[in-house]
């Protein structure tokens, strides 16, 4: 996707943010959304809106706003979120829970086709109690195995801070194409295997810097 | 802080995140660290966290690096984290219970001190089975109280979506200064309190993005 290089790190997250604002607008049966609209959606402002969506030329009609599901579907393919990505779950703790039930995932392509705990019996009566048993929670010494046969891509480490970069070594030994860790730890990866952590206590720091500025 | 004006928000984000490594290294009882070293451990390039602490002047020696509990307490200055901030938590299903239990929001001075759910004897009956009781659930009518005699700064939002906003409602007219709203619904603020919404589809859009292009 050359044409759109060089496409700034802010930008990107933003478009992840405007996909999501197009979304309830789209559940709200809405056709058509002005950039002032998306704007108060999604708390930047309406230049700021129609400089993002500059970089990937014009989207929108003078005067009349953007098309929500041609937009939609325009980012979605900006994003490389056009086709299914396939996803295992690593800790099936209250984390690793909420996710096997978060049900935005599968709107957005993507799906959890395997979850790993290191203790998968004590995991399964939790699920069951709790959220009914959406996918089978696998010992970890199948990670390897069931990665391959059930061509999982990205794994999501949601395990104590302790075994993370054990998790995200197991998960670089199965030839996972991205990782996104959301333990408390820092995890490393090699260049090839790509990685996102994301910290709840980065949220907040982010909150609180502008609270404070 | 108006010495800090204009910083770039993917400079305030990375700011976190080195916060984060600088943590780890500090654990490690590493004095010193280069900018090579925590590139490394951020998964970012070396120049580019030059630039970024070159924003608030020169923290680093040159030709011996930083020091990490200097730089660390500098950048807590910079964010806003060096004073404690008193948060509530409000629906406690699995990831707000993940949340009550999440040891590094105390070691970043986010004092989680009040908890909310429209059911709280169903919860309390989960969350001292599964984690213990680490704080009070309360009855989502005590919210205002609460938060004025408990002093809470922040509301972290982790219900279904559909309330979301009403939870958000709730939060403003109990005088919050800020809203991190973790469930996968917009929600929206008026601009004297701050709002941060966390998608971890937005986490995964991101990964993929960089996983296609």
């Amino acid at each position: 996707m050359a044409k759109y290089a060089k496409i700034p790190e802010a930008t990107i997250r933003r478009l992840s943010n405007y996909l999501k604002c197009l979304g309830d607008l789209e559940t709200k049966n809405e056709k058509v959304a002005s950039s002032a609209l998306i704007a108060t959606m999604c708390n930047v402002n309406a230049a700021q809106v129609r400089k993002d969506f500059a970089y990937f030329g014009e989207f929108g009609i003078r005067g009349m706003g953007y098309n929500v599901k041609e937009l939609k579907k325009h980012i979605k393919e900006i994003l490389g979120i056009n086709r299914e990505w396939r996803i295992a779950v690593i800790g099936i703790g209250n984390l690793g829970s909420a996710l096997l039930v978060y049900k935005d995932f599968l709107k957005q392509n993507y799906k959890i086709v395997a979850a790993f705990d290191i203790n998968p019996e004590k995991v399964i009566g939790h699920i069951s109690e709790r959220v009914g048993k959406p996918v089978e929670i696998l010992h970890m010494d199948r990670l390897k195995e069931v990665v391959k046969v059930r061509n999982v891509e990205i794994g999501i480490i949601t395990t104590p801070p302790l075994v993370a970069q054990q998790v995200a070594d197991q998960l670089i030994d199965a030839n996972v194409k991205g990782i996104l860790n959301l333990s408390p730890a820092t995890v490393r990866t090699p260049e090839n295997v790509k990685l996102r952590n994301l910290f709840f206590t980065s949220a907040l720091d982010n909150l609180v810097y502008y609270l404070t500025n």
